[in-house]
């Protein structure tokens, strides 16, 4: 089905505006008439750029307070009207939105709305130009998609039909299943946008909120599916007024505009893409750094061996049990300066489906090939920019990435690291695995990012939460497979938080945190301090033996417990941009401690500026 | 009245709060547990960091969920109280919140609450505590304040009270009169907080969107009224929760803390401040430049003489009628390299009283006098660094700024400069004085420097509105004399704007703005260009006559109406950070041409990046 998107829902000059549309794959778009007017480009320059592209002029919008006025105010409206369809035939745009009034002078009266609606239809037709009339949520008479087709009907012209938007629809909480009983070509045109749910002002809610189809609380899919019965045969379009969108980069926002369509139109049952292919855990992380050493040390000392070398770059391999991080000191330019986590590898049960799916939801693919020795690896750029490789480790009918690595000759056992940590069973105390990779997005990926993890990964999304950090506010989602064998916690800073010191970690999985700390601490590692006061709050918080809170005392181990279970937790210090967490998660306790999260935000604060 | 302030208010660590409240000259503050528990300083630490600073710790808070609950889950509440109360004398705090329930537990039986508050206030007596029981808006039983008073009164304990908090009860539209019902002695807190009207879920609204007294839309003198009434002897507290906040330097939002409060005593009559003077027009406005070459031809094409130099600095007075501009090539660390506007001039009444105001509400007062042989002058710092002058031009009671400067030989009569604009009262064309300053914000600063504006120079508030730039949404509000002799715009914009890039300018007065534009023209002045479909879309939105229309267009002259009257504007291109406006104001028009900003907007993005 043909897509579209209104352009205020990116930001920019007009021109960048329909180069970012056209590139993200739309057929067309709504120009958004304040978009025209602070364009130096005339009209007809207007409709040849968006020719050049490949791209539609599906709708100008909007005409606003026309209908339902006295008579003399109605022949200026439609003066007014008169001067836009003929800015349309110059822009080669054949559909107008005519937004229902929101003027002090419209009056409540339908037959005069439908008669006035006539007349206004009876002069677009002449410049062969179709009216779309759309009930606004704040409309000030006519504010529900039933009364708008009413009049519509009433009115009774060929040249008008009415347009549908789903916030308009949702928001006010009307059952989209009457859209079914419009007559599909008196569907001219329909909006998608999606928000999250909150209990505001309606109109700030739509100038402000909308987002993309899937990224907010509204039931699209049921929604489109009504439009469809409806016999609604295209476009779909994006209308997402949406402050951070105004803000970030076009190209980047209509990707992800485009990938929300598709989304939705695979789960309306539209479209088909390739299936998704849920992973199955988490093959690896790597870390990049200039200097391997100082992560070195803190590696062996919370238990990891390095076991084996890449064959042609400089990149190490340190495991323990199931969990294995690659320690990569190559220079590049995309690499920062300090240590950071730059890649994730999930076990895909098909990594090539995974990638095409990837593909086809617009996830920037990377070389397939490293370099021609190496084993062919399916990886796309998370829109943070972290590489997600599809992964299938060590089965033999696929190639694995560790087939380009050479085994180290195993260490002597040291203390720090005694020989049944390289058990696949590790002993009390040891790492088992990753339990969550958790990552920081620039502040106005969040959304994107989300849609990202959940179409393109096949993960499901957590509750969103807030958390308080001394200097800001931050938001955090986590998304994860069902079985919880790959959870990435997402998490965006303060407006104002330097992108530098932004933290990235990786939670290591261990049945006895205690023994782990303990360990952890002989080998000369060091974990966050924690206040006392945070243990006496504990005390009174929890009916925990005081024996136990002695110990997390003694070693900075932090606590919570829900419904399901309970969560152990402990963290290192940052190296770069990057720390470990020690996590023991017993029961089926879902969260990630954030109740702690504000302890640790404090603390690291202080190590960094000694505050 | 004593004044304490939350420490949830404020950005930063513990000790850090306690500074910037301390700084800012409150008594008190509220400890929020949240903060104590981020914080390594033992409670005993804190008293004495607390009592170095001359703070009181007026309140520990919130306990949560404690009341109307089975017996045996109210014993380990009273457990986990205990452990508090415990805290709490480490700390020296005598009072402790207790929040209205919002625990699933909790039934609805105010007789239970009553009877197992009495159990706690008994338990807390022993340790010298009181308890001070409040009704959240959004608590499961209790949410008004009424409601919680009953239960109070009910549980009848010497060591019980309630507190009243202004969100919670005006949030809900709870009529504030019941308060003076309330014993004096019984209401043991009184937290203030302001927010905007916002039609929203109230939990998320008071988390994030709480502001100081006089910020936002609540009536918090009458309310206070009502507390001080019912004979409440004090503190008064300010708990507010707000994001932008968090991120803002505490030092200067507890000024704007402490400012917001004596504002709210001096209107609800519980203290006095020296009485506003409200300022009488706008002496002159300072422009900071390394080269003063590129501004003076502009003010030269702008009809603006050169006509006198300062005596000791490198600082000339440029004027036109009653547009003084002064332009100052002084080097200064605080100056920036590009131009930029540093200091308006207000004309006063009484220069020295107005300072004393400024002065008792905390605004930073800037050195007398700036040389030994200077006029002494009264000058205070805004919130963005602005100085504001206080000024008493040419009147002979009273120095003037103006002795300080030498009057300049007149230049001979040139085109650009006629002799009738150097006139008291210009021909058709001149300019008569300025209209407006504009200056742009840190964006966490625009709620402080409102209330400076309405405060601390006595201008009265303009509506709030929002204004699209192609690259983000700005944020707008302008404050002025009920005369429009003054009118100060402030704006705050996208949160990723460079800030070297946001642009001040000064709105000149003119009687005929085409002339005037003809004449800037003519003169070799350059406008900023305004898109020809901006003039397509005036025809169709007002009935101007075409030639009018045409001439606009040919000069870049941009028009907006309102009930009262007419405003048609035009920019030059900006130098540095700074542009001016030519303004033609008829009738009793009240706006700044807000429709027009995009227009502009887009168009200085277009001619800083050739896009």
């Amino acid at each position: 089905m043909r897509t579209s998107i209104a352009t205020v829902s990116l930001s920019g000059t007009l021109t960048e505006k329909l180069t970012a549309a056209a590139g993200a794959g739309f057929d067309g778009v709504e120009i958004f008439e304040n978009d025209l007017l602070a364009s130096p480009l005339a009209p007809e320059d207007i409709r040849s750029r968006a020719e050049d592209l490949g791209l539609g002029i599906d709708l100008y919008q909007p005409l606003r307070d026309i209908e339902a006025v006295p008579a003399e105010q109605f022949g200026r409206n439609l003066r007014r009207a008169e001067h836009k369809f003929r800015l349309m035939r110059q822009l080669g745009a054949d559909t107008v939105l005519v937004c229902s009034s929101v003027s002090p002078l419209a009056v409540d009266d339908d037959a005069l709305a439908a008669e006035q609606l006539h007349r206004l239809a009876a002069v677009a037709e002449q410049y062969g130009i179709r009216i779309a009339y759309e009930a606004l949520a704040w409309g000030r008479h006519v504010h529900t998609y039933h009364h708008a087709w009413r009049i519509v009907e009433a009115a009774g012209h060929p040249a008008l039909g009415t347009c549908l938007d789903s916030f308009h629809i949702l928001a006010r909480g009307s059952d989209p299943r009457g859209i079914e009983a419009i007559p599909g070509d008196k569907i001219f045109f329909l909006q998608l946008a999606d928000a999250p749910l909150m209990a505001m002002d309606v109109l700030q809610w739509s100038r402000h909120h909308r987002c993309f189809p899937g990224q907010g609380g509204f039931d699209l899919t049921t929604f489109l599916g009504h439009v469809l019965r409806a016999g609604y045969p295209g476009p779909l379009s994006l209308e997402v007024f949406n402050d951070v969108f105004r803000e970030a980069e076009a190209a980047e926002t209509a990707i992800d505009a485009q990938r929300s369509l598709r989304m939705l139109q695979e789960s309306a049952g539209a479209a088909s893409l390739p299936a998704p292919v849920a992973p199955t855990g988490v093959a690896f992380a790597e870390l990049a750094t200039p200097d391997a050493e100082p992560v070195a040390a803190v590696l062996r000392a919370l238990g990891f061996d390095r076991r084996a070398a890449h064959r042609t770059k400089p990149v190490s391999l340190w495991q323990q049990a199931d969990a294995r991080l690659l320690v990569n000191t190559a220079g590049s330019a995309r690499r920062e300066q300090a240590l950071s986590l730059t890649a994730v590898g999930l076990e895909s049960p098909s990594p090539a489906e995974a990638a095409q799916r990837a593909e086809a939801l617009l996830a920037p693919v990377l070389p397939r090939r490293r370099a021609p020795e190496d084993a062919p690896l399916d990886a796309v750029a998370a829109p943070d920019g972290t590489e997600v490789f599809f992964c299938a480790t060590d089965r033999p009918e696929q190639p694995s990435w560790t087939d380009d690595f050479t085994p180290q000759p195993r260490p002597e056992p040291q203390p720090q690291s005694p020989p049944s940590l390289q058990d696949p069973h590790p002993a009390a105390g040891g790492v088992r695995g990753i339990d969550h990779v958790a990552l920081t997005q620039p502040w106005h990926q969040f959304d994107e990012a989300a849609l990202f993890h959940r179409s393109v990964l096949g993960l499901d999304p957590q509750e969103s939460i807030d958390v308080a950090d001394p200097y800001g506010l931050w938001r955090s989602r986590a998304f994860r497979t069902a079985d919880g064998s790959v959870r990435i916690a997402l998490a965006v800073g303060p407006a104002s938080a330097d992108d530098s010191v932004r933290s990235q970690h990786l939670a290591l999985a261990t049945d006895d945190i205690v023994t782990a700390a303990r360990r952890f601490l002989a080998a000369g590692g060091r974990l966050l301090p924690v206040p006392d006061n945070y243990y006496d709050d504990l005390a009174a918080r929890f009916d925990l033996p005081p024996g136990d809170i002695d110990t997390y005392r003694e070693l900075g181990i932090l606590y919570d417990r829900d419904t399901d279970g309970e969560f152990r937790h402990c963290w290192t210090e940052t190296i770069g941009r990057v720390f470990f967490e020690l996590v023991q998660r017993d029961g089926g306790y879902r969260g990630y401690g954030a109740p702690n999260a504000p302890v640790r935000l404090a603390a690291q604060h202080a190590a960094r500026h000694g505050r």
